[in-house]
């Protein structure tokens, strides 16, 4: 099976954007066995688009569009697909009812053009939007599969999730089937982790192992080919186990799920509670954790204490800490820990965790950009403190802050089983 | 003048990174006048990338091939270019004496493979990689002009900026040059930005005008070809009049910068401060203003008060509010404003900006997923609170929650002036 990934988006070609789609897809596609041959990126030009679809459909067996289906003039995706295949467009009336609601619900009028995003081909299958008001579809033509989503990529993401992926490994059943399994890593870097498993990489044959990092956390996906489940998960635990036993203590999952998950998974399991104290991270700690939902069984809050005198004031860290020419200073172990305890002794949860540090681009207290500690406290044990130093900028060294607080936090947890 | 960008890797088509580099060429390319009509990935195959030039030879003036130039086997891009056009390679001397340098200075072996790095097609115009070691090269073939640069983003970049632009902008001479602006929106939606100017949308010729959306926020890009920049400037200047005639109050920016950066640059210029109080954003506000370097000016913290303990607790929010029958609860206009007040009083900054809504799931106290109540407390003036219902998911209704938080604290400190 070779597949084309076409993004539609004048957008695209000025460079406004980067088009992280024709990414997310390629992952997914070669995830199923779909090996990826090209990806297009065309203007919202009808003779162009149109050339593009063509070009494809001579060289791909199945054909993924993104972007063009919103409701303006220049959303002409499904209109030039439909043109290609010589079919009408037609409107599909769940979506058509949604987007409606939409508007009554707001109490406000609905723009005739708004009714454009629940158009789909006539004989293909459409995937609703759940998320979002354009419908999705897929279309046979002869010998292609053509399929349609959003262009922003959060729907677009979900689409494929929920509608598109299913859709497609029913047309791969007459293939051997895929079997995979992803095993998340924290606490360890991504050229470390490959470094202790070069031997295993390249060599690897069958099952294939594919490492990668996003976001800060590492993953590694093992994928082998069987005649059904048993053969396949056998095939896949041979290797899983050599894995397991070489760095066995960093895996904090067996499926793809992000640290933060986890942690708020086994925190919800255990009926514990967290809460956390941040400077340098500024929020970004207590956002991951509240951006899984459910969050609220295991985080009641934080405290964002950029300024030393937030830090006095809500987590009753002394002055002196700041003030002198010997005082640690905000960025420093003893801060990490004053912060952590603080916030403890007051707000009634299991741990509190506290991370202070150096984001950059500017030094502070004499201290080199990238310095983080980071702080734990429990009830029932010392409060641990951990310095790191990280390289990368600002964006980087938060992210990382943040999930060197949580690893601990979750290692805390686990250990204590 | 009409180009392509080729990226050649298999690593692009397996999903392993992002294509950063088209991206980053047509903003370069489109800023020199120069419009991107396709950007394309290949493998490194070697018939594909002769289909992948020969398609861009018939299509394009210009084709930017990134990538496929280093040591290995599966570096494949000049010579398949070179077999394209009939050309031979051939070494080329600066560049090799500048890798046999690189081993000499770090006393090991220069391996063979190194020296392919040097390698130019016969009758090209070499660039030199001055943070790396393939050359790359520029080839007139026909009318069409085909480049190669390396792959890594830092190489590429610096060979672009330092020698392939001045090269571009040799054969450009006789066009007439591209000026453009961006506006930044915030406060309304695309659709309705669209619809409200859908008459210059639908007329547009020169200057044209591109509407786009990223991040809950909405950009316009205005461009046009001008003999100088005064010419360019009284062109833009004219359109520009008509859309702030319109949609002056939600223009927050003439440069494509984010709210939050525009937001903490205006509270530096006027010394103000804020402080945030987030329930169903969690966190995220705080780090979307941390996330700008110098926020600590304008920004000491935040409380993130998940729970209504909390809100108790660090906002003095009555505990009446949330109980009992006829309470308006933790997600009221009540609430917010309680949280706004609570905050102001005991944080020594000139605002409080609290959030309380439900970001979903699961629904609240029996109102529905996606309604938000933004307050802004302040010394001078009365609490305000902003209603909301958002639709999507709980990470879209987060993020427009904090944009729209941060747009009122835009709009209050503006409306002072």
């Amino acid at each position: 099976m070779k597949a084309e990934i076409i993004a539609v988006g004048t957008e695209l070609l000025l460079g406004q954007i980067t088009n992280t789609n024709a990414q997310y897809l390629s992952q997914q596609l070669a995830s199923i066995g779909i090996d990826v041959y090209y990806q297009t990126v065309v203007g919202d030009n009808q003779s162009r688009l149109l050339d593009a679809l063509d070009l494809a459909y001579n060289r791909a067996d199945i054909v993924i569009c993104t972007g063009g289906i919103g409701p303006t003039q220049d959303d002409i995706t499904k209109d030039v697909l439909a043109h290609y295949a010589d079919k009408t467009l037609m409107m599909h009336p769940p979506s058509l009812e949604k987007i409606e609601q939409y508007f009554i619900d707001r109490n406000t009028k609905m723009l005739k053009s708004n009714a454009r995003q629940a158009l789909i081909i006539k004989d293909s299958e459409p995937f609703m939007n759940d998320v979002g008001m354009a419908v999705g579809l897929a279309l046979k033509y002869d010998q292609t599969s053509f399929i349609i989503l959003p262009g922003p990529p959060r729907e677009m993401k979900y689409m494929f999730e929920h509608y598109t992926k299913d859709w497609l490994l029913n047309q791969l059943t007459t293939e051997v089937p895929l079997f995979s399994k992803t095993l998340k890593f924290a606490g360890i870097g991504e050229s470390s982790l490959e470094d202790r498993l070069k031997d295993l990489i390249d060599a690897q044959e069958d099952p294939t192992i594919a490492p990668y990092a996003k976001e800060g956390e590492v993953a590694i996906r093992l994928t082998t080919r069987a005649q059904d489940a048993v053969e396949g998960s056998a095939k896949l635990e041979t290797i899983e186990q050599v894995i397991y036993e070489r760095l066995g203590k960093y895996i904090f999952a067996e499926t793809d799920i992000s640290l933060e998950q986890a942690l708020v998974k086994l925190m919800t399991e255990k009926k514990l509670t967290v809460a956390t104290a941040e400077s340098c991270t500024g929020g970004m700690l207590s956002d991951l954790l509240t951006s899984i939902p459910g969050s609220a069984e295991v985080f009641p809050g934080g405290i964002v204490t950029y300024s030393n005198a937030f830090k006095h004031k809500y987590l009753n860290v002394p002055a002196e800490i700041f003030e002198g020419e010997n005082a640690p200073g905000a960025i420093s172990a003893e801060a990490a820990r004053l912060m952590a305890e603080g916030l403890l002794a007051q707000s009634d949860t299991d741990f509190a965790v506290s991370i202070t540090g150096i984001a950059g681009p500017s030094t502070m207290e004499n201290k080199p950009v990238g310095l983080v500690y980071v702080g734990i406290a429990s009830k029932d044990r010392e409060t641990q403190v951990e310095e790191v130093r990280y390289p990368g900028n600002r964006e980087i060294i938060r992210l990382r802050s943040c999930k060197l607080a949580l690893y601990k936090l979750w290692t805390c947890i686990k250990e204590k089983q």
